[in-house]
């Protein structure tokens, strides 16, 4: 443990899973540290290990310099922060949220000059105060300032982007988006497999290796979107499309939901109608948009 | 060039993007050529690196000792193969398809008395003669011993799985399922995290680590759907259900598809119904089936 007397006094509100985490690992690094949760009895060993358990959220936010929230959405934070009382306190909102909500709880936080900081949390709770925690901030950089330090706290990157407090959350939705998509494609991966009698053990290790192709085609696509060039040389729209074909035909044949297929599917189609058949994987990304015509950016091939 | 003297005829059929590649790995690693495809005019350097061009499919099988085709679907296949000329030879057929297809041609050939081996390749035409390459290969043991050192010439990893001849597309079609989601999600995170103001360059590196997540999260899946225990504390498949109910909301109101991340959430739903809400996300391989019931298999926690 480490010489708590330098250490800014943290409060963390909310003690859900990522709550608590959150916590263990602000008094791992030795910061004084309080808690709440609008549920009692959810502190786990954190008294035990040197927390107060606050009775109200006034408290709590009394208590600390640092005054973390992670709670289920931007609703149950307006529901639970007072409006007073945080004068040389800084708000570090981690809750998950559009960037229009972000933006509006800044607003209504500098409406009672509180210096608000929203945040990101990109990796699940057991990264948390270790290297590989992943922590995206925006707001006023000053607010950023003030609770840097003790953020380090969290482990692994931290990293301010941006002034518009609405901007980690921007980055929050595309990340989960992409998450939540792969893991659905995961699970049917799994369960097509298991239809055809390969068992989840054996189909593991490869598709690992499908998502390792994945990152590798990341980057590569980010260049790709910036100059406009979509070279079709590794894979190109039209044999994506032709291969949906037969994959929503063989998820179909096991009984299993094609709705992403079939949404990747129509993506294809759209690339294709709009002249990229012949073009790279980027090309679907502007095809994705479902209620507007198919943007069809210059291209320089 | 190695010396050629000691290693295998081979000949490939089909020069589509994948087919030069297999063809251009075995010029590099000195076997004695012969090429051949429908449309003639693809064979764009082999010849000058010493490849001939056969003038018909029955002259390419009699040239070659290992006689690889990689052509669009199996039923190209079928219009292309002569079913004689074949002693002595083994037919490797690469190219796409479905478990049933493969099992179909592999009794065609059987029929024939021709040694047949299935296979199926999961890196892009770049990776084919590298060490990132991987075939997988199903059927008779013989037919994989006889055209095992040739097919060295590919590169990285070939495994053979089974003697079925349907398993190496039923590894793929799996594989192919993984791949195909999650390009749709990546393309509709680069989307989305546009339409919020997010440049692609921007979000790369943290998409990157969302796919590295996922590259974590596989294995510790098939641990789990081994042994039926799904523990809940990384993250639950309520909290997933309640996430993509917020990405659906987002992506819809910027115009995007919302057919992916629907087809996840109705999985989600199909798993809390079947009581697994508070579960981790390996629940969701049984409830991507749309059409059956729900399986609930027992649960040891």
């Amino acid at each position: 443990m480490t010489n708590s007397s330098t250490r800014a006094s943290v409060s963390v509100l909310g003690l859900g899973p990522m709550g608590r985490a959150l916590a263990s690992a602000f008094l791992t690094a030795g910061h004084p540290l309080t808690v709440w949760n609008r549920t009692p009895g959810r502190a786990g060993d954190l008294p035990e290990r040197g927390a107060t358990v606050a009775s109200s959220a006034e408290d709590a936010v009394r208590a600390g310099e640092v005054v973390v929230v992670c709670l289920l959405d931007y609703d149950a934070v307006r529901a639970v922060l007072p409006a007073t009382g945080w004068a040389g306190r800084t708000l570090v909102n981690l809750s998950s949220g559009e960037p229009a909500q972000a933006r509006a709880l800044a607003g209504w936080a500098a409406g009672w000059g509180i210096r608000y900081l929203d945040g990101a949390i990109l990796t699940p709770t057991p990264a948390i105060g270790t290297p590989a925690a992943a922590v995206l901030y925006s707001g006023a950089r000053d607010a950023y300032d003030a609770v840097r330090e003790a953020m380090t706290a969290l482990g692994g990157t931290g990293r301010h982007l941006d002034a518009d407090p609405g901007r980690a959350a921007a980055y929050e939705v595309a990340l989960l988006d992409l998450f939540a998509t792969s893991v659905h494609g995961a699970a049917h991966a799994f369960a097509l497999a298991s239809a055809e009698g390969v068992a989840p053990g054996d189909l593991a290790p490869f598709a690992v290796g499908i998502s390792d192709l994945l990152s590798e085609m990341i980057p590569r696509w980010a260049e790709q979107l910036r100059t406009g060039r979509f070279p079709g040389e590794r894979s190109t729209v039209a044999s994506a499309g032709a291969t949906l074909t037969r994959l929503v035909q063989a998820a179909s044949a096991h009984g299993l939901d094609t709705g992403a297929l079939a949404a990747a599917k129509r993506t294809a189609d759209r690339a294709v109608a709009a002249g990229h058949g012949r073009d790279g994987l980027a090309r679907l990304v502007a095809a994705t948009a479902a209620t507007r015509g198919v943007p069809a950016p210059p291209s320089r091939d």
